[in-house]
C-alpha cells in the first residue's frame, strides 16, 4: 500500500530534519508531496515546485503536521485482560500479592495459550487500528505471553497478520525470556528458549528482548539468550532496570544493543554507558503512570546526550495504553521532558530505536507517514491531555483515518 | 429534546442507584427503559416487562454502560490558547513569573474580551461536543474570564448558546471575583463585581463562585461576594485551598455552599466541616497534573465521608482537559480512589455538586443520560488511560454519538 499525495496549508510541520537548527526542525506555512509512499518535497508551502501540483491533494486550513508516532516497545498481542488486577492493587494488593494468587503476567500467559488464532489477531489488529487512529504508523510488537514454543510462534505469526491486515507497520520481537514459565526449572526454561524457541521464532522476528530484572532474568541470563540471538541474526534490545538495579543497562551497552526499556533505576553512569554505545534509551512513563511508580529519570538522561525514545508498553498488565498523545504529556508531566523533546521522542526516537532510519521525520527519502494534528501547533499534545487531537493520518501516502483527499469530497 | 429508547444487552449496569447494595449499584445482563428522556425501567433484562418493548431499541451486544458524567467544574468559555505559558512552565518557568510578564489568567482575559461572540461560542460549542463524544451530558460552565460586566454577561449568554445548540445541559455560574482585574483597586473591583455584575449576571447564572486563595481573594472578601450572590438567589461555590490553605474550605461549610472545589490543601478538620455541612468536595486530578503539583487528598477526603466529585477544571492555563475518562484515571492512579469511587464521583458525585439530583443515576425517574462503554466494565475506564473508550452517548433518551438505533441501520 502506498499512495501519492500533496499536504499543503500546514501551519507548523514537525520535520524532525538532521541539520536544521531547533530539535524538531520546524517549518511555518509549509507542504509536503508525498510520491509512491516516500516524500519527495518538505518545505515552505511559497517554495513548493509546480512539479508536485496537480495530483491528489489535501488542504490542512493552518493546522500542524507531525511525523507518524513510531511506538517502539509494545506487547500488543495478548489474550484476556486484567482489569480486576489493576482494581485490586488499587485497593492496596502488591503485585507480588496477585502473583502469588496466580495473577500477573501468568494470568496473561494462560489466557493466550487458550486464545485461539483468530481471538488474537482479531483483538491485536483491534488495538493496532486504535493505535492508528491515534497517530501511530509503526509500532514494535513483542512474544512472551507464550513460553512455550508453539504459543510465542503463534504470537509471532499474529503480529504478521496484524502488519498484513491493516495500514500500521508492525516490528516483531522474541521475547520468550519474558519470566520463566510457572513450574519451568529455570535452567531448563533457559534451555528452551536458547535450544528450541529461539531457531523456530527467529524467522519471524527483528529483534530478540530479555526482561532483565529482580523475579525475571539475571543480567548473565540475559547475555547468554540475546548473544544467542545475535547467532540467529536478531539484534538485541532489554527490559532494563526497571524495578530495582540490577545493571541491565549496563549489559545493553556492553552488547551494543538497540535498546534498552524501562530504565526507572538507571543511573547517570547507566547513561553514560548508553550514550556511548549509541544505545536508545526507550522510556515508557505509561506503565510508571499506571504502576504508580516513581517515573524513569528521562530528564538526566536527555541531558546527558543519550537518544531517548518514548513508547506506550501496551500490555495487559502495567500499561494498557495505546495512545502516544498520553505517553508524549506523561513524559512532559511526569518526567520533565519538554513538549519537543517528547515529541522527538515519540517520532524520531522510535525509529531510532528500531534502526529504521527512514522514518520519524518529514523530508526527501523518508517514507511518507504523517498526522494532521486537529490543532495549530505540537505544542497542544502534552497541553490538551485527553483529547483526541488527531484530525487525519497518512500512511505512506495514503489517508487512512480521517479527512478525505479534495477529489473525493 | 428528548426520545424514548429501549437499551438491551447491557453486560454491566452501573446505575448508582441510592439503596443497592454496592457503591455502584452495579446489575448485570441488564436493560434499561427510557421514555420521553426519562428512564422508566432499569433491571436485569430477564424481568424487562414486555410493556417496555417494541419501540424503538439497541442492543449493547454485552457492553458497559454507566450514568453520563457530570462535569461540575469547568471554564469553558474563553478566548486564546496559553499552550506556549505551558511550554515554558515545563522549561522551569514559574506561574508567578509568566503572570509577571502579563501572562498567565490576565492573557486568556485580554483573549476574551478581543474574542468576537461567535468565536466564542463556536469554540465553546467545540469543546462541549467533544465532551459529549468522550461521555459529558452535564456540564458546568462559569465566567471569570471578562472581569467587567459587559465581558463577564457576554460569557454568560455564550454559555446559554452552546447549551441550546448542543445535545449537552450547561448549568452556569457566575464567576466575577476570579481574580482582581489588572489595574484596578481591590476594592472597587470588589465593588463592581458585588454592585454591577452581579445584579446584571444573576439572571443569566445558577451559582455565584469566587477565587478564595493567595494572589486572589481573601476568605473575608470571599464571604462578601458569595453572601450578596445569595441575595440574588445565586447558591454558592467556592475556588477553595488550591494554592495554599487559607480557610476557604471550612468559609464554603460555614455558607452551606453546594461545592468546594480543588482542596489540594485541605485537612483533616476541613473535611469534618464539609462532610458536617454537605458540601461536595469538587476534585480537579486534571489541574494537579497539568501543573505538576501534588494532587488533592482524595483517599483522605472520601475515607472522611464527604460526598467526592470528580471534574475536568477545563480552562486554558491550568487544565485544558476535555475527558471525564481521564479524570477517573487521574482519580484513582494519582489520588488512590478505587475505580468505584472515581466514577461515582464523576457521575453522581457531580450531580449532587450542582444540586441536580435528577441525574448521575440510573433507575426510574433519573433522566436518560446513558453511556455505552466499548468495554465489558467500568473498570476499562482508568485500566485504559487514554484510549476512547466511549461507544454510543444517549442524551434524554436520545443518540447523540456513535451507534445508530436497530431500525435506522
Amino acid at each position: 500500500m502506498s499512495g501519492s499525495l500533496l499536504v499543503t496549508g500546514i501551519g507548523e510541520l514537525v520535520t524532525n530534519s538532521p541539520g536544521s537548527g531547533d530539535l524538531l526542525g520546524a517549518v511555518a506555512d509549509a507542504a509536503v508531496a508525498i510520491g509512491d509512499g516516500v516524500v519527495v518535497w518538505a518545505g515552505p508551502e511559497a517554495d513548493l515546485p509546480d512539479e508536485h501540483r496537480g495530483g491528489a491533494s489535501i488542504d490542512v486550513g493552518g493546522r500542524a503536521v507531525i511525523p507518524g508516532f513510531v511506538d517502539a516497545h509494545t506487547h500488543l498481542v495478548f489474550g484476556g485482560d486484567r482489569s480486576d488486577e489493576f482494581a485490586r492493587r488499587l485497593r492496596g494488593e502488591s503485585y507480588r500479592q496477585i502473583l502469588a494468587a496466580g495473577g500477573g503476567i501468568h494470568a496473561t500467559v494462560a489466557a493466550t495459550r487458550r486464545a485461539s488464532d483468530s481471538d488474537l489477531i482479531a483483538d491485536a489488529a483491534a488495538r493496532a487500528l486504535r493505535m492508528l487512529a491515534s497517530g501511530t504508523t509503526t509500532v514494535e510488537v513483542k512474544s512472551g505471553y507464550g513460553l512455550d514454543t508453539a504459543t510465542e510462534v503463534r504470537m509471532l505469526r499474529a503480529a504478521a497478520e496484524v502488519d498484513a491486515a491493516t495500514p500500521i507497520d508492525v516490528v516483531p520481537t522474541f521475547l520468550g525470556a519474558h519470566v520463566v514459565d510457572r513450574g519451568s526449572d529455570r535452567d531448563d526454561y533457559l534451555r528452551l528458549v536458547v535450544g528450541e524457541m529461539l531457531p523456530a521464532c527467529a524467522p519471524l522476528a527483528r529483534f530478540c528482548d530479555v526482561f532483565s530484572d529482580e523475579g525475571a532474568f539475571t543480567v548473565e541470563e540475559a547475555r547468554i539468550v540475546l548473544e544467542a540471538g545475535l547467532a540467529h541474526g536478531l539484534r538485541p534490545r532489554i527490559h532494563a532496570d526497571q524495578l530495582s538495579h540490577t545493571g541491565a543497562a549496563a549489559l545493553a551497552a556492553r552488547l551494543g544493543a538497540a535498546s534498552a526499556d524501562h530504565l526507572d533505576h538507571a543511573t547517570p553512569e547507566d547513561a553514560a554507558a548508553l550514550r556511548e554505545a549509541g544505545t536508545v534509551a526507550v522510556l515508557l512513563p505509561g506503565a510508571s503512570f499506571s504502576l504508580r511508580s516513581s517515573p524513569a529519570p528521562g530528564r538526566m538522561l536527555w541531558d546527558a546526550g543519550v537518544t531517548v525514545a518514548l513508547a506506550t508498553d501496551c500490555n495487559p498488565g502495567t500499561s494498557y495504553v495505546e495512545s502516544m498523545p498520553l505517553v508524549v504529556a506523561l513524559a512532559c508531566l511526569e518526567m520533565g521532558l519538554t513538549p519537543a523533546e517528547a515529541l522527538w521522542g515519540a517520532t524520531r526516537g522510535g525509529a531510532l530505536a528500531l534502526e529504521m532510519p527512514d522514518r520519524g521525520w518529514i523530508g526527501p527519502g523518508a517514507i511518507g507517514d504523517l498526522v494532521v494534528l486537529d490543532a495549530p501547533s505540537h505544542l497542544h499534545i502534552p497541553y490538551r491531555p485527553g483529547t483526541a487531537l488527531v484530525d487525519t493520518v497518512i500512511k505512506r501516502g495514503e489517508i487512512v483515518a480521517g479527512l478525505r483527499p479534495e477529489a473525493d469530497r
